[in-house]
């Protein structure tokens, strides 16, 4: 074998052998193929696409380039290792409340978790801006949470799938990510080698997602289920929307807080949804409910009993959060400024755009332009107002909470822009577009 | 200006502008855009193809990436620099024919050539057959010699459009040789930097050659047609076979003692005809000659007279080659072993596989592998009897020039495979399938 003839192979129309596939991965990852043959050859499957089989050995050469976890002797005998994973959005702090419910129902929760870049947020930064709360744990540390607590969020090793983290930062600069294969097969290698038995894909879709279209979604779902399958994986994907940002928290403490108050059955209408779908999504993969009936009452119950809340506590107090920040969400980190923004004119409100409410954020300083940078938790947007609130010019649409009078002036401006109204009510958005299974 | 957003716009079928494909080269050939970028971009050209007007500046940008040629200085005032240029064939030694007699007609030649790789020669290796001669010219001594001489065949300069050389290097192992826009700009952009007013391009059709098809060639010699007349230059393509290998000689000093038979009138008929053809066309396009039968009729004045061996010897003897292998070509190099091959069965000659000759030749030690292999000039294969041909087994279809009795052997088995027979006679092979010209 040789890695020109496997460019060329893809190049022309061919489906590469699982062969082929793994010797490509491990000579990208021990450096005797060059980065830009594996430049060449993403740009080859970006053109001539990849079967299921082709992404499934993908997907596993990927998830065997380094570490690969077993969470098994972690968890009481016979248990099944659910993880989820949100292709990422504006204002998805699901992760918060999702993993404190499904773990206070019974089922253990074992994440490893990314930093934001960009318009999306991370779940990992968001719970640093809990005082003290730290995400550095051991792998024996995670394991002794896991099975003290069950419920673990950690950072990602740097030696969970290398290959997809060498590949993926190849694609960002070669034009190469909005691949559905290289995307499908990025997502779902670090699950595998996380050792995840079933997976809960929230895939977003709209114009503050990486799949604007219901189309791309359901193609990208399809794709990650039948990698299960073949991968021996239960996967189920929600395609949920992302055309306006989701609950009404943007920003890094306002999130927690949010989260805080879903985990009493108090958070926005769609979040509510969207946590507790999930969640029974993982309750059913996980075998620790006979039926989607049983889930949602397990769920219901285990937040209005406060056990929802208790285990996010344990676990933050686990990790070394401060846990008055907790009980009283008024001591999470506040910004200086905290000032209303308003509707430009009369009409029902048709669209937020998710993608510049993320920017505006990210201005104000609560995100990263780039790798490595600084955030400020205290800052962000509360989006009060969501599409189709009948409003009348002047109309307070949320709070912005800025470090700054000229940083709450320039957000102010921008988030102008991200609103559109209509004359006549539009149609409401749909939490959950679709529901993809095997 | 940055690369990603060039690599995508050329992936999502954009045609890029002058300044976009110059920022691209030029950050290239500097470092600034990484080799995986330029990887990425040239397979994206690969599958959306690049217009005439892309193609041209993507030339001239190689060209003007390193030193550019005028030659005007080195010849009578209002001369026109016309160059020839082959796209590689077997048994391709039209530059040792065509320069002296092009010469011999009063219009000078001054060339840049390269060496051979794979199973075609190189002019430069094949003139190194001639004890002493060398193509290490400085740039004054090139000048020199063209005023004083009329003809040069030098060794590339290193700077001779050098993004050309390290974006073809990339191509090579990258799976992107074969796009019609980027051979053609790689073509020109050394004949445009070598300073060339007008250019007669040989563009070889068939099994032998890189383009398989006549169309493949047309298409070829359209395009570069069209960048010559958008650079300002003359340019006329003539599409010639590489069905079988062109004269008899593959070889490098079986070829060189061919090409002196030529400049004679003596070479094999499809050689000489070829010789004589592209001569024409560098008298016309040189304006050497006010018609095609002027230019033909001082072709044969100046093989007749002698002329066009006289110039062939002046400019071996300026080159410190020895003019005895001229006067006497037995003195070339001489191989030890001299063995016919033979028809396997009655018949007509079908096909003679070119690829496969210079195979063999290379096998025998006279070609390389890689660059920098030594090159054993004596050794070849002479390809008396061509397609057409009627034949009974056991006939000599020509001799093997070999080193060792079995490295003959090993030839003449892989030379049986080579030859395909028919029981009716195929119609002849054309020397000249087109000429493409403004």
């Amino acid at each position: 074998m040789n890695p020109v003839d496997i460019i060329v192979k893809k190049r022309d129309g061919g489906a590469l052998t699982a062969a082929e596939i793994q010797y490509f991965i491990q000579g990208f990852v021990d450096g005797s193929i060059a980065d830009y043959q594996a430049a060449a050859w993403a740009m080859a499957i970006y053109f001539q696409g990849m079967n299921a089989a082709e992404t499934t050995a993908l997907t596993l050469a990927m998830a065997a380039s380094g570490e690969q976890f077993d969470l098994h002797d972690a968890v009481a005998p016979g248990t099944l290792i659910v993880d989820k994973h949100s292709s990422g959005g504006v204002g998805d702090k699901t992760t918060l409340a999702v993993g404190p419910i499904v773990a206070a129902c019974g089922l253990p929760v074992g994440k490893m978790s990314g930093r934001g870049l960009s318009f999306t947020g991370g779940t990992i930064d968001k719970l640093e801006s809990i005082r003290g709360w730290s995400p550095d744990l051991s792998e024996s540390q995670f394991r002794r949470q896991l099975r003290a607590i069950g419920l673990v969020v950690a950072g990602q090793t740097s030696n969970l799938a290398p290959a997809d983290k060498l590949l993926y930062a190849l694609r960002d600069v070669t034009g190469t990510v909005p691949s559905l294969p290289l995307i499908a097969s990025s997502i779902m290698s670090k699950k595998l080698a996380a050792g995840a038995d079933a997976i809960v894909l929230d895939v977003k879709c709209g114009h503050g997602a990486f799949m604007e279209t219901l189309d791309d979604a359901r193609a990208l779902s399809h794709l990650m289920v039948e990698i299960g399958q073949r991968a021996g994986r239960q996967v189920t994907a929600l395609i949920t929307g992302m055309d306006q940002p989701l609950g009404h928290a943007v920003g890094h403490a306002i999130e927690v807080k949010e989260a805080i108050a879903t985990l009493q059955g108090k958070g926005p209408a769609d979040f509510q949804l969207l946590v507790e779908s999930v969640a029974a999504e993982m309750l059913l993969l996980g075998q620790a409910a006979p039926s989607r009936e049983v889930a949602q009452q397990q769920i219901q119950s285990v937040i209005n009993s406060g056990a929802a809340l208790e285990k996010f506590k344990a676990f933050v107090g686990a990790q070394g959060g401060d846990l008055r920040m907790i009980d009283d969400p008024s001591q999470l980190p506040t910004a200086p400024i905290s000032q209303p923004f308003t509707a430009s004119q009369d009409g029902y409100i048709a669209q937020i755009n998710a993608q510049e409410v993320g920017l505006t954020c990210v201005a104000l300083g609560g995100g990263r332009q780039k790798k490595g940078d600084p955030i400020d938790h205290s800052v962000g947007i509360l989006v009060q107002t969501k599409v189709g609130a009948p409003v009348k010019a002047g109309d307070e649409l949320g709070l912005i909470f800025a470090a700054t009078q000229a940083d709450a002036h320039s957000a102010m401006e921008r988030l102008q822009r991200a609103y559109t109204y209509s004359a006549t009510q539009p149609a409401p958005l749909p939490v959950i577009y679709d529901r993809i299974t095997a």
